[in-house]
């Protein structure tokens, strides 16, 4: 999940979001979503130089820390995130958000049988970037791949250099559709968002219309939300399914002061080592 | 879930158990199973005076602590425990089985409305078994109460005044059916398993037939398990149902070497203060 | 430590510290501080009704977390603390800082031979606050019986009442002198230290002089603290000891708005139960 | 710490030293041990194929699982380890001994200046080994590039080739003498110790003297060890110093069955990458 707007506490979102536009938290214990106990982060970016980030392999739900840091920030662009089913070890290095400088990164989804290519997509990192790899988790080794590919320079085009790489590095190593993501990642003022997959099957993404159709679907927000207020999701939550508007297979959205631009997203063809 | 029968690697029965017994492991991340975050604990019986103890705040299917210990240790009586959905806080200290010398006690349930008489329940603690009161669960509460009230002399009688008296102060509070539970109980050598409810309807609880009996309808498991073996636990698991024979409401077992006794269960009447 | 002044980020008493008032931090790992795995916390007052806290089990200079926080967190008043030898589980509900509403308290030191009468302290405490007791540490026990002895009402009379009611306890399960602390303790406004022992030997206690005095020891300051800034330690830390002024054995502080009373701090005799 | 000897539970090394031959624990709180919450790990061989490993980041002193394990636990062959002031994260899976099927290996000191060069280090690990490195510290990385170099079929010469490669790859980028440690190292048979520096000047490492010269030294040790026991420790600990013999600078010792080898131990020369 990733919010742009006006500055609001981060639990208006995460723990309080009856009624609101996402009225049943990612974090509760609904039936509806299933728990998570794999490990949750949240990345928010305030009035100093770099994003906070909080990480915990405890369940979102119990995390007393979480709920108080969650009462006492505001921010005007934050992203939150639970890793589901995962092999890699549960302990916070693993947590998403990944954080480079003014730069935050969440994904679901994996890199199909990366113990077989791991070591060559490591060796692939740029040396500036190694020593920013905290844990050993697929997605940080993404963001990582990415900036060496040109992300800080072109967002898109560093993913998308990212995901060529990643998939003749797979082809080559006998994984013929290695990619499966959806990605959030923000320098602190644009907020990105990636949906793909080698075999065009990716998770599902969706962003919030805008603020004024809202408020037509659920007038409850009204004063709520900002203007300029979006919001990216991996699944509709909530009781109003119209508010929310899916992100096709194959495309990225740039969100920036409330407007969404849609592009198409490809991979683009990188020789492996 | 509680083991007794031929020492076995506790691995057996939390993490190999395909086709086995239990062919899913209670502690596997199955549909069936919904996963669990709020901790996980075993204790078990060695060749040493007190039972052993490990408890986890962490998933065990990703607790690799867990994994070398059950892959080490061997124990003729043990049991495992998966909390679900409590109000306490989640920290190891409120991860079952809580022990005192060579007794371990494992619950499933709650106290309903424990915050308007917990104070009053835990003044009736004799001062004996006070500072082995480590946590803040209803379910350690409830295991020195009945120590307070003569567990360690007759364990039936102890639970029952236990339950009792819980009843008899909730419903001076306002709560007129305040306890739901089922409890397994050990010394080491005899297992105890409790089922009750005030209202009369407690969780579920079943313990696996003879295993005579369980060959006959799986015969995958000759060799496997000594004659003598008992597991209990709170749901059917595996594609066999027919091995498990459930616990009725307002009953408890007694497990030896083998054998079953099967009991009548109520509260004794105790005066709350 | 607790701090009230302007509003400054938390790191800047905590992590960076150079030159400063404070030029060593509590949390370093300094040989003369030696360092201390049993617990960190810290709380803090921001623009909302209550103050925040984060409690963690990891040391200080290695807790990911917590350096974000600091760096995002700003506050005109909190306190952080370093647990030491205590027989108290290490688990977060036993870190201090304790949260009543708006009220936030500290503890260096301990009820001597606690387990002898903690059983009879818990009975003390009034029913209003017994839910509010979350970990098992003598500290939050003391805090929370100063609330049932009108601590919201007056403070200091509150803690006084405490002193009082522990040590006849005390003396009363054969403890001739059971008390031994100093406490932080601030409802959001006003900030209270307290030094106090039965014997007379209470642990150590400092409080910063005015800032005008403090330019004059050390000029690098200037422009860096606010007017109205006061800082109270366990021990005189930096290379300016003539910085700090100590508190005497049996008085407490109150300070506000950067002024600073002292009184004398006596027991007042409480029956036991 | 590593012993290796008639089994006994490690609870009467770790926990329970007194008037043994160590009489002082490691994880102790004593003044002269300082205390490290920078994580703790003990690794044992049983009966089974696998050594175990148990990892934790809490101060060992505090860890009741640990104490129950070690309880429960027999061994004639383990190490435990206490991380010391390091930079990389406190995490279990930066926690020593790290495992390499029925590899155990433990190291103190570390590698100078290593973000230089670690990537260089990294790319130098056999793929065989390569998806077994599990956390992010340079002493897991000595391991897997000693592995790389051969330490299956002859130990010594994987680590002189180990040290040798480090050496090489670090002058290439700029720092002369980089190498810095005390290492063990087991198969579940023999146990190996290396001290070693680059300058020459490395963190000390000693090995109890024979059963019988002990007992000579310390008459209360008798019946309490095998004729076969020995121990490994970086410092002398308790009051008999005469029990323990300094390993020299620059050597290595193997020890099987109770006696002791000693070599010289030397660099490899191998070419950087």
């Amino acid at each position: 999940m990733a919010y742009s707007g006006g500055s609001i506490r981060l639990q208006d979102l995460l723990f309080e979001p009856k009624d609101n536009l996402i009225d049943q938290s990612m974090s509760s214990r609904s039936a509806e979503t299933p728990t998570n106990g794999d490990g949750f982060g949240v990345g928010w970016y305030g009035k100093w130089e770099r994003p906070g980030l909080f990480h915990s392999i405890r369940p979102a739900w119990n995390d007393s820390n979480l709920r108080d840091l969650a009462a006492n920030i505001e921010s005007p662009l934050f992203m939150a995130h639970v890793r589901a089913t995962s092999l890699s070890t549960v302990q916070e290095t693993n947590c998403h958000p990944f954080r480079y400088n003014h730069w935050l990164f969440v994904h679901n989804g994996e890199i199909f049988e990366i113990e077989k290519f791991r070591r060559n997509l490591l060796m692939a990192v740029d040396p500036k970037y190694f020593e920013n790899i905290l844990g050993s988790t697929d997605s940080e080794l993404m963001f990582h791949l990415a900036l060496s590919f040109g992300l800080e320079q072109n967002p898109i085009e560093g993913m998308a250099r990212m995901v060529g790489f990643v998939e003749s590095t797979g082809k080559k190593h006998g994984v013929p559709e290695s990619m499966w993501m959806t990605v959030g990642l923000s320098d602190g003022k644009t907020l990105w968002a990636f949906r793909y997959a080698s075999d065009g099957n990716a998770p599902t993404l969706f962003h919030s219309r805008e603020v004024s159709e809202l408020i037509g679907i659920n007038p409850a927000i009204q004063d709520r939300l900002s203007a300029n207020t979006r919001v990216v999701v991996s699944e509709p939550i909530g009781k109003f399914r119209d508010m929310w508007a899916e992100v096709p297979q194959g495309s990225s959205i740039t969100i920036k002061d409330g407007s969404i631009e849609h592009h198409s997203f490809q991979a683009m063809t990188i020789q492996s080592v």
